[in-house]
């Protein structure tokens, strides 16, 4: 369960037949109040699919009712038929559930470059609002999975009351400006609109903002809070932001052991840095270089390789010596002072799942930790054979 | 043929054990005379091997007798002890060729983080100094070789009596602020340090720095050029010029070519941009998408990738409007004003070495195009296996 952990919250999950595998690809998540209150974090790439076009003007009064999600096709790249598309689906919700299509948001993800078969997306829809229950999360989960091997859901439940719920797709093209990924956010909590949009975008900015599966933007990336009001519960800023940041983080986590063909997750921790764009610019180069992410998969510490993707980085942007650095991987330090440390063998990653790359710039006293995976023959393969 | 075509120089290369394979691993080229003009472009990674920040150094009054490079070792983050070694090893050469150490440049590539076996590469450095010859260039420019399949030479003789040579290395981490690679470019002309230096720069700015194999920037990045004035003859500014950007587009488009584990080699050209770095900062989006490549492989020409990695360059560095843009790939028009274009079918990538994407921004008059090839099981394999 997620999106319907919190009161006021119904979901469904239904096939459409949008996806050749005959898996459902169809979720709508609907918010029954009392409160509306919608905020929404988008791509910044500056191609955008249809429905962010449309998702991130209709939210932009903090108003929501509902979000009605497909996969197995992103209607991006569709140009203003793609648009209209988009258009008639919302409209298509806000009939059935008798509210306004303006306060319908849209998210779609798949193919780009291909338009959505309406006229199998609008029965899916039907068949959705039927569908509709207070336990329908899991359902709702399901069916936005795309190339995601497992459904990702989590939530926060707190004494006082009042929970937070999520759920989420995405498992490639996942890179900062929001990875390939449709989040879904609810609570029960009462809050403003203000407090909601404030609240996702901090959360967003150290949790999905560090996770980098292959550098890659997607045009689709979008993450919206749907708040209800239903536990009565007003939480200090404070405590929504702990319990928000907590299932994005947790959601982030999740898309990261989930990425395509990966056999190794990576976190890259910059510390001491002069400040944190600093620390997480050069982690983010760390997290973007193929060949230090083939070797880990070839359960190589190849502390060179990281050296060389931090040494990419402008001084302006983050200022270190380079005779200064030290790397450790998995606790051992390969490199000490920019030259040779610790026997790289002590390093043992063939038996690790997780490989965590520590490295010291001796620069200041800020950190920060950016998520990757390594480069497999699993990834060049799912992504040469997705369309084709 | 290369280095040695212009008259004035002697080159030479022999097997030192520095490699496991047992092939040829040390190259000397020599300046004989009667100039000993010498320029060079380096790295800009802030992480610089040993060699590199000896050679910079060397080169900066403008004058060179002589460049050692041996495979099989980067000497890069190898501490003050790896500087200490490429301090000898001009020495060395030195000695041998009766020059001063400061006249001696001196370039490695190969593994990083590691020492060089000096044992056996004073001995070697030895051997390459009595096999100096006038027709030494090809065993020089096998003696250079890492991953690559092929010896990369080239030459450009002019009706004039002088004439340009090259050699180069490199089949991986190529990215601009120069591709992994080690260039030796000569020439009998005459001409002034203050002319290399200018026309090297210029040449390499559309050329090596063009080639993005796959985003990664190496710490052993050189490319030098020697002038011997040997032919007498000293050509105007701008048929040196051609002449030398001829040699260095040899041999970068020969780097793309035999890109560890490439099966297709990938020309991004954007067109009518606001200005050149608009269309090159396009241009290099497109060939920094892990996504696009891996389709590329599949031999699936994904215009949405392409329109994806565009869309992440920021506007005020590339402005454009997403709802104009067209992607042609091999002359097909697969994505028109944003949207769908001719059907992908009809472009046949299984049958093409090379890909053409031309991407139109509609926003001015200038055009750029940077190489890079597709991403593949092979690059995984040779960069996961390359040091373990």
């Amino acid at each position: 369960m997620s999106v319907t952990v919190p009161a006021g919250f119904r979901a469904a999950g239904v096939t459409a037949g949008l996806k050749a595998s005959g898996r459902p690809d169809v979720a709508l998540v609907v918010n029954d109040g009392p409160l509306q209150v919608a905020a929404g974090v988008f791509t910044s790439n500056r191609v955008q699919a249809a429905p962010v076009l449309w998702s991130r003007q209709a939210v932009s009064d903090g108003v929501a009712s509902a979000v009605v999600l497909n996969s197995g096709g992103a209607n991006a790249c569709t140009g203003p038929e793609g648009f209209a598309d988009t258009h008639r689906t919302a409209e298509h919700v806000a009939d059935l559930l008798g509210v306004g299509a303006a306060d319908v948001l849209v998210c779609s993800t798949g193919l780009i470059g291909e338009r959505l078969p309406m006229d199998l997306l609008l029965p899916g829809i039907g068949d959705a609002a039927t569908a509709l229950a207070v336990d329908g999360g899991d359902a709702a989960a399901a069916a936005i999975m795309t190339t995601d091997t497992v459904a990702k859901q989590t939530h926060v439940t707190t004494p006082d009351g009042w929970s937070v719920g999520g759920m989420a797709k995405g498992a490639g093209m996942l890179a900062p400006g929001l990875a390939t990924m449709l989040v879904v956010l609810t609570t029960d909590a009462v809050l403003t609109a203000a407090q909601a949009d404030a609240v996702l975008r901090a959360a967003t900015r150290t949790t999905f903002d560090r996770v980098d599966s292959d550098g890659c933007m997607s045009t689709n990336d979008t993450v919206l809070l749907l708040a209800s009001g239903a536990s009565g519960q007003a939480p200090r800023d404070d405590e929504l932001a702990v319990a928000v940041r907590r299932v994005c983080a947790d959601l982030a986590r999740m898309l990261v052991a989930d990425a395509e063909g990966a056999s190794h997750d990576i976190a890259v921790t910059v510390v001491n840095a002069s400040d944190d764009e600093a620390a997480v610019s050069v982690a983010r180069a760390v997290t973007r270089s193929n060949l230090f992410k083939a070797a880990v998969f070839g359960n190589d510490p190849n502390w060179g390789r990281v050296l060389a993707a931090v040494g990419t980085v402008p001084e302006i942007v983050a200022p270190f010596d380079p005779a200064a650095l030290d790397v450790r991987i998995n606790g051992v330090q390969v490199c000490r002072a920019g030259g040779v440390g610790d026997p790289r063998e002590l390093v043992d990653l063939a038996a690790a799942r997780e490989v965590r790359v520590e490295v010291d710039l001796h620069a200041g006293t800020h950190a920060a930790t950016v998520w990757t995976n390594d480069l497999t023959h699993d990834y060049v393969h799912e992504n040469s054979a997705y369309s084709t």
